[in-house]
């Protein structure tokens, strides 16, 4: 039998595939169990988009043109400008979901051996990607006492070498909901001037932002036109995950030239999904305010609730619908585990994803958790109870 | 501004794209133009897809399981044992696209230097998708003058070395329309079997069989079952190119587990297209066979025509529906542009695929050419009147 790549036993598997057997086998046993692991929203998705593909009139499902059908680009250009983010519909491939989008950037802008700067804790995928790629992902830990804030300039400039070809961020960010201020945004646009980097940035959450902070978007910032290439999806603004709709934006076009080449190999994206995402741009004002507060007030009464657990503590996140909290529990990965596994309340428990999945550096998330506030209010507050009898009797808890 | 990778570089751009500003001036000259260029097939979609996806009746369009839908999975059990091959759901993976699946098969067993074996001329994404993976595409001429069969196996054997990893037939074959005998699939069965390679089969075309002689799948073949990974589509049987789901198939466990990696790193293929996939497997006979005998007249009368014009050749394609044709031409590549730039024929002209993008070996397919026959009878009879008038007139011509 011939051998799998070492690039495919390099693969990682996240620590929250790795509990999913045992959220079944809980599931199995009678327990009800919450899911605060994944970003798959609960909200519904637009009745536009919906209806948009019931209506659908066409007797061919035929391919769209690779770099995404044009008056679909055309009508993103609009929904754009609503944030200051001033692109053409030349400038937007549409891609396979912001999965696809991230891939290719890195398959056209990095060879093997090429290293991108991330902040950590960060979106798991983005290691699987750059391992398609070839390339390699060099952290820098963000941390919890500091509010996951942008680390210092100085850290990035140590682990700049010859091989650095870009930073990566994603803003407002997943897991740890952080929103990159102006000033930490001038930094980074400083340093990707200064070396002539590129700069990687997935924005697929620029419509959940709660402090009244601005949103500083990597097109915003002047005189690095050509470094940006900006990740979107429409996956969690519209609750279209099953979509598998994204873009990949960028003004620079020898880099678009060559995502094109990638993106004709596999000659097209999803059709019906470009047509509810197309669709979704007439969502009502009142459906984005609907779903913003709702998730507004989950914020608060989520980390709220955390704080209010005795060891526990969470920061207030700006944007996304994630935070990551710190548990008294000697490993995370086990705590998980366990709940599933060994605890119920009331015959119900939680699912949360460890923190470890979104470090590369050893040992960092231990005692951290991703909670996501994809659930409603009442959920939430279950899911709070729970965690807070499970604290009391885990076996490894630490304060 | 930061270089792009060298990878990017390399991905070749295929001279069907390059025709197709040509093809778009010829538009807006207001010549018409047949498209024998691509393989859009256009028949309709059975009505039970686009039924499915009006009837869609959920609130939440969420991520479907990175594998794919269950009940999807378990239902292509059934169809893929009307053909004889015997999988169970768990050998299944769902992909987004046949294109998905060859690239993940690549990524999973292939490593940056190894080496695949393609008969050629062949599908020209194969060498994109192996570029992405960083592995080695070696090519093996089939012939015009031998129908395109299997070349002798002492030319796999020349090219074997200890980075060959494997050998990818397309079977019914894209672009030839060749179809694998069983002497010759046994002589691919040995040769995978001595030198324990993968066999990386390219199956979407298995409807499309029209002479009579059996479709022999690669998973027919006794002895290699863990070295066999199958790549389908439903693009091309259910006229379906927009939905992108397509399969991977391995009883390979190790290979499934690798490709799996890949999968959750991109979430979660198109939910849509699953839903409409599962549907069509209920289309009726009547469509199928409606659909192949359309095919299959099409064929007849365009192989018929092809041959009838001086100094035109074309072998008969025993399946898919395509063909490769020798022409009486300089240089194909300019034929095939100076058919959408100089030439017209009562206002109409031909827009056909020039072979050399189906060969890596340089010099090879100059005067042939790629014709899909996804146009009915009354198009493909004036698409053959225009090939004979221009070739009248060609300065370019060599017979």
């Amino acid at each position: 039998m011939p051998e799998i790549s070492k690039r495919g036993i390099r693969m990682p598997e996240s620590p929250i595939r790795k509990l999913v057997s045992f959220a079944d086998k809980a599931k199995a046993d009678g327990k009800k169990v919450f899911h605060l692991n994944i970003g798959q929203p609960d909200l519904p998705t637009p009745q536009v988009a919906i209806d948009a593909i019931k209506r659908i009139d066409r007797k061919i499902l035929e391919y769209s043109p690779s770099e995404g059908i044009r008056s679909y680009r055309e009508k993103l250009v609009s929904y754009y400008e609503k944030f200051n983010i001033k692109v053409s519909a030349d400038d937007i491939i549409i891609t396979t979901g912001g999965s696809e989008a991230v891939t290719y950037a890195f398959l056209a802008c990095l060879d093997p051996g090429d290293e991108i700067i991330v902040p950590e804790p960060s979106y798991a995928n983005y290691t699987a990607f750059a391992i398609v790629a070839g390339a390699v992902v060099k952290t820098i830990p963000s941390k919890i006492d500091e509010g996951f804030s942008l680390p210092p300039v100085e850290k990035f400039e140590k682990l700049i070498t010859n091989r650095t070809k870009g930073i990566l961020i994603c803003n407002p960010n997943n897991p740890t909901g952080y929103l990159y201020t102006q000033a930490e945004m001038n930094k980074i646009r400083d340093l990707v001037k200064k070396y002539d980097l590129y700069l990687f940035s997935d924005e697929v959450y620029r419509e959940f932002c709660y402090t009244g902070a601005p949103y500083i978007s990597a097109f915003h910032l002047k005189g690095i036109e050509n470094n940006v290439i900006l990740v979107d999806s429409v996956s969690k603004r519209y609750s279209e995950c099953g979509l598998r709709i994204g873009a990949l934006i960028t003004k620079n076009k020898a880099v678009r030239n060559s995502v094109i080449k990638f993106c004709q190999a596999r000659l097209s994206p999803p059709l019906i999904g470009q047509i509810a995402a197309e669709a979704s741009l007439d969502t009502s004002e009142e459906y984005m305010l609907e779903t913003y507060n709702e998730y507004l007030e989950r914020r608060k009464f989520l980390i709220d609730g955390l704080n209010r657990i005795n060891g526990v503590y969470s920061p207030i996140p700006m944007g996304a619908f994630y935070t990551v909290a710190r548990l008294p529990v000697d490993d995370s990965d086990k705590f998980c585990q366990w709940l599933l596994s060994d605890f119920s309340y009331q015959d119900q428990t939680i699912f949360m994803a460890p923190a470890s999945g979104f470090y590369t550096t050893p040992g960092l998330g231990k005692n951290e958790v991703r909670i996501a506030y994809v659930l409603k209010k009442e959920d939430l507050a279950v899911s709070l109870k729970i965690l807070e009898e499970a604290l009391k009797i885990y076996p490894g808890r630490t304060l």
